[in-house]
């Protein structure tokens, strides 16, 4: 992002930069599909009803009206807004199509979302979101909490990204901890937890005290329940450690331990239970993840998620869900701050074909088109410019290879870079692998 | 479309609806990549003041503004709203990026676009749109009227999408035409045939003499041009024949000539000079290009386009350009309303794994990361249940092969279609070809 957006919170990205992006939705679809994740999109827009049906967020929520329409009362709830994130409206896919579906329904979902907040470092009024979610009717085992930390791991893991790390805790684990510590508002206390990064141990001490009316010693208590944050499944000893115990937290670290013992075997060093994991959103009611890029903590969170008992419901059908969201936008516009990664070219091509005269165009498409039978970006010269300007052309593109026809038929083709010119055929040549495609390369 | 959207000119497509639409874009992608174009994206928002710098289509414009914020005037230019097309902000793009973009700048864009306009069979309130255009810097050489509609004939060439007739014709000729037969508002005229298909020949004729002063002999002129049809360059001497002449109509025959002649070549049978075609939008300059699907006329044009002369400028800086536009979700709601293409599954999964008992969950991840690092998508059963339900959960998400573990630790592996098992190696076994990926098949 060495240019600034000409309006402010909705990023553009140059060619080269798109490419990047490119890179990473490619990479992500991969993965999701290697996994059986099948894609959809829903529409943009939702009726304000539907959107604010949790309440809270109507500040950030933009509505829309046809310019040319009546004025539409904005409390309308039949009025349209585009959508904030891709959670609820997937809620509003699930429930609409559950009859066409296949439980537990397996999808993932790459869209743009928007939010009216004021822009910053690493938040947007346009951004994508790469969400994966499973869905259940009825019942959703807990092994897929297991199993999308791991699907969320190797998908991070095939990102130009660098280190990151899954810290993962659960909501029973924690509720279970302040219930059994005798705190009657540990929906109250979680989300006074959740500010700890933000104003630290003291506040939210503080915090629990007046507004939670915890004991010191229940403050205390909570506090050190957070400060855990073990690699393996050892947290269990060290929650017991403290001294509490409720049924719901036996099931919690139960989960918890779960996940954990599964990364270490199969995910060794990317996941960490991680108990100070709030989430400020009230519908998670199990697993809990976040995401951190190592050195880059101060970005925030870049995927989160979790287990939600009930994504959706209608009449006696419920549906829950356990599902992580990935911020595209937010990692590729640290990416490209960063230079950490950048593109190979500008365009896709790996070959532009020259013209010595305009009437050899012809014979110049047919090189193209045997070319590209084989998978080959090629471009074909306009017109029958200067030999030197042709390669200009091409290097201002980063296009590494110049074909030359012969006027007597012979086929050259130059590579730009070292200079060196060999005769080719254009019914087998084919670029170096490194240059066939765009290369994402990492600095 | 067999289900009726929830919100009406909102379409969603059902997993194995959204493989079509999917398949159909990354079809397109790799054509437009192996041409040389880079893709871009716009944000989905543009000042009003932009979108409606042309002025006429205010009616259809969705305006934005935050549910919590203070009322903005419809009328301010710096309210946004959502982009109606991917022409008006890629100018924008253009020239606030023009410092960074390689000219001539050849790029695709996919993406959405709103349009408030009451939905009908065709028409949509949010639908995809898929965009190639080269744009120059002061000057773009016309060979790349005749090159864009080679590539966008290899493109839909490429999609399941049966026979397809690209209509092409020339402004120039068209306007040169009737400033040689005496008619002084050349672009009314236009306007007025472009309504040919719609209200018939009689009609246009009286509106040519009410509205626009022509003769009965003008009048009659302007339409037995609008009747000329010619797979080849023949149409110039059917031109010639009429008896006028005018230096603007000798470019425009030329030019058309040179589309027909070089698609006779390359791109047999597809490419047709058609007389009648205006596109009604008034920024066309040279080349025209409408596509009909044959047998689906009714359906209206599947990808328009042409060349304009200024795309977009800035100071003493002109841009032209040339251009098409796909309307992908026009093209895939046929698809799927006539059932002409269907997926051979709903999940992108070609194995599902089977448990035989809760245990065995490892070995079974294990089977899955060998199939996929050999690029097969692969789902592992969530629990040990009996092996009869574990293959009706493959079976009805169409997943064709499920494998089995033994306790003595063999491999075999099904294919629930035919019944057939057999043992496996999961370091080697690969499915058929056929069935690796979700396939597209045409009825």
């Amino acid at each position: 992002m060495a240019r600034k957006a000409s309006l402010s919170g909705f990023p553009e990205w140059l060619p080269q930069e798109r490419a990047i992006e490119q890179h990473v939705l490619d990479t992500l679809r991969k993965t999701f599909e290697l996994h059986g994740f099948g894609n959809i999109e829903t529409r943009a827009v939702e009726t304000v009803g539907h959107l604010l049906r949790k309440g809270e967020i109507d500040k950030e929520v933009y509505g829309l009206s046809r310019l040319a329409a009546e004025e539409t009362a904005k409390s309308d709830p039949n009025a349209l807004a585009l959508h904030f994130d891709l959670t609820v409206p997937f809620a509003r896919y699930v429930v609409e199509n559950a009859g066409h579906l296949a439980f537990p329904f397996r999808r993932y979902q790459m869209q743009k979302v928007w939010r009216g907040e004021r822009p910053q470092d690493g938040r947007f009024r346009e951004f994508m979101q790469a969400d994966i979610d499973v869905v259940g009717e009825g019942t959703l085992p807990f092994r897929y909490d297991v199993e999308l930390a791991l699907v969320i791991v190797e998908a991070l893991s095939a990102l130009p990204i660098g280190d990151f790390m899954l810290r993962v805790n659960n909501r029973k684990l924690a509720e279970g901890f302040y219930l059994g510590l005798g705190l009657e508002d540990p929906a109250g206390v979680l989300r006074s937890i959740d500010k700890l990064e933000k104003i630290g141990a003291e506040k939210v001490a503080e915090l629990l005290r007046t507004e939670l009316g915890a004991t010191d010693a229940q403050a205390e208590a909570a506090l050190a329940l957070a400060s855990i944050r073990t690699l393996d499944d050892s947290f269990v000893g060290q929650v017991r450690a403290l001294g509490v115990s409720h049924p719901l937290l036996e099931e919690g670290l139960e989960e918890l331990a779960e996940v954990v013992r599964t990364a270490v075997r199969r995910a060794p060093g990317k996941v960490i239970a991680d108990l100070s994991i709030a989430r400020g959103l009230d519908y998670y009611t199990g697993t809990v993840y976040e995401t951190v890029l190592v050195g880059h903590e101060s970005l925030g969170s870049i995927c989160s998620g979790g287990r939600y008992e009930s994504l959706a419901s209608k009449g006696n059908k419920n549906y829950p869900g356990v599902g992580l969201s990935i911020g595209v936008t937010r990692l590729v516009s640290r990416m490209l701050a960063e230079a950490s990664v950048t593109a190979s070219r500008s365009v896709p091509s790996a070959v532009l074909v020259a013209l010595a005269n305009d009437e050899g165009w012809h014979d110049a498409q047919d090189v193209a088109a045997a070319l590209r039978s084989r998978g080959i970006c090629v471009e074909v010269a306009a017109a029958a410019e200067k030999f030197g300007k042709q390669i200009k052309f091409a290097d201002r593109r980063g296009i590494p290879f110049v074909w030359f026809i012969g006027e007597d038929g012979s086929h050259e083709v130059k590579d730009i870079r070292s200079g060196e010119q060999s005769s080719a055929d254009p019914a087998s040549w084919m670029p170096p692998a490194q240059d066939l495609h765009v290369g994402i390369v990492s600095a």
